[in-house]
Order: structure tokens, then C-alpha cells, then sequence
């Protein structure tokens, strides 16, 4: 799935195209029939990241559940049947009570704190070989607020993850 | 504990205050004698944050044991003896392999992506209101790998600690 699908979602083009799709469910995703997975808050930390682009700042995790963490610790590629990676984006926030801090702990160091803040979106990767054979054996699911994205949206994932093949479409690295 | 006390390791002050000290075991963190908890790598998230000044840029995640993390969804304050916060600590790389993509995806935007390198150091809060009742009941224990800092080093501790009295000295708020 395309790591910044939310540009599409922050142009307002989400609701337009989830009606031209005519979806009904927005708790299943399209195209995959992905639902969120109950617990994937409780999972593992495979990495964190940021992703800065103009106005655009996100503090992001990626979590996996057993079967994920445990291909991720192994190195194995490709990543088995059953593996789920949760993808977090939260918007960042500069956090005033954490700089007033650093100031005083560090004059003139100019140290500056960013938090996570407001949930931007939630995706997740499926692997499933069989059931997704045509788009690597991965199915791509993105949720904000619990409600899918559009049908559109879903399109631009597996083009997006394609240049990772070699490393079975994942671009998230176990960090230790 | 001071979020960037890796800065007093950055000019090379931890292996002379260590010696000054008279340290003999470096696996565990001088005056609140604290060794890293076993698995803490597996625990659960509470949140990701990013600390930016100079050349200095971190990615950070912090981890909860069970206890921990029940708190945090509660909102429990004090936190319960027995919670231990778990702090990773990476230096922020820029990845070249998921710009390239982003370029292709979204020509014009500028998108940067920032993943987690070679870690810093880890850090451990350790609540036990008896053991610890001098600095508000946490022990505080700062690690590069495997290896604890300084006594001073940790002596700044809990003097940063200190303003987040109301919070029962913890920065890191849970993100949902």
C-alpha cells in the first residue's frame, strides 16, 4: 500500500470515490475484504518511522503480529501465510511541555520534541498466497476512524509496494 | 531520566565518569541498580516520538511491561509499583530506497522518509515507591549496548523527571 495513500484522503477525494464504488461496508476494506484485527493494538514493534513532505509531518509505527515478528527476527522472506503488519501514522505534534524542559535542561541546544498526535490512519498488509496471488500475496487495507478508505485508494497500494518485491513488498526493516 | 542523556555519551564523557566512579558492573545502572528486564523488546507500545536539534535526530518508541500498560489505557495515576517504561532511542536515517518511491509516486511533493539506524541507547523507568521513595519512586537506568551508563549520567535523571510531577514524572502520554 502506498505509505502516504491519506494525500489522496486530505484532498477530500475519500467519500467521492467510496460512493462512485458503491461500497456499503466501510469496516471491510475493498477490493481485499480486509477488516481491522481485533488486538493489532497489542502487537509487537517491528520499527518506527517519520515521513516529512511541506505541511506534512507523521510519526509512524509498524506493529506485526506473532507471525510477522517472528519472520521479521528470522530475516525469512518471503513472509508466510497468516503474517499481519499494522501500519500507525499518527499526525506529529510539537510538544511545548517536553521543549520547555529540554530549555532548561540544555540552553541554547534549540532541542525540539515531536509527539504523536491525532491518529491520521491505520493500514495493514495480509498475507495470504493463495487468496492474493495477484498482487504478490499480500491484501492492503487502509481505515481511518475505523471506516475504510475507498476503493481508489486501495488501487494505488500494491503499484506502490511493487518496487519492494525483493524483499516480499514490505519496505518496514525489524529495528534493534 | 534526562530524554537526551545521550548527549553527555556524545562527547565522549561516560567511559571517564565511569571510571571516576569505580564502577565494576556495567550491566547494571549505578545507584538504583537496575539491569535490563529480560524481553522488554517484545512489550507493548505506548508511543513513538522524534527529537530534533542541531545534528542531533532521533526516533524513539517507548515500551510497557503488562503493568505498565494497563495504566496507561486506564490513566491510572500513580502508576502501581512493578510498571517498568522501556525508552529505544535510534538515530533517525534518511532512507534513500523509500524516497526514490515516493519521487515516483508523488513527483513535486518533496516527501522525506526518516527510518530508525543504529540504535542510541535504551533507558528504563522502574516504579517501586519503597525502594525508590528519594526520587518518586522510579529508578531510572540508562544502556548503550548492553552497557549502563555513568552514575553521573544518571544522577541527571530524575532532576529532568522532576516537572512532570502532576504525571507522576513520566513525559510519554499513550497514543491511540
Amino acid at each position: 500500500m502506498k505509505p502516504i495513500t491519506f494525500v489522496l484522503a486530505a484532498i477530500g477525494a475519500v467519500a467521492g470515490m467510496a460512493a462512485a464504488s458503491g461500497q456499503a461496508d466501510r469496516e471491510t476494506a475493498p477490493i481485499y475484504e480486509i477488516k481491522i484485527p481485533p488486538g493489532y493494538r497489542d502487537w509487537q514493534l517491528i520499527s518506527v518511522n517519520h515521513l516529512a513532505g511541506g505541511a506534512l509531518k507523521q510519526l509512524r509505527a509498524q506493529l506485526g503480529n506473532d507471525i510477522a515478528i517472528k519472520a521479521f527476527r528470522e530475516g525469512r522472506l518471503p513472509f508466510p501465510d497468516g503474517t499481519i503488519i499494522a501500519a500507525l501514522h499518527w499526525n506529529e505534534a510539537s510538544s511545548d511541555e517536553n521543549n520547555k524542559i529540554l530549555a532548561i535542561g540544555f540552553p541554547g541546544a534549540g532541542l525540539q520534541s515531536f509527539v504523536a498526535g491525532p491518529a491520521e490512519n491505520i493500514q495493514f498488509m495480509v498475507k495470504d498466497s493463495k487468496k492474493y496471488f495477484g498482487t504478490g500475496g499480500w491484501g492492503f487495507a487502509d481505515f481511518k476512524d475505523g471506516k475504510s478508505a475507498s476503493e481508489a485508494v486501495h488501487k494505488t497500494c500494491f503499484p506502490c509496494h511493487e518496487p519492494a518485491k525483493d524483499r516480499d513488498y514490505v519496505f518496514t526493516r525489524y529495528a534493534r
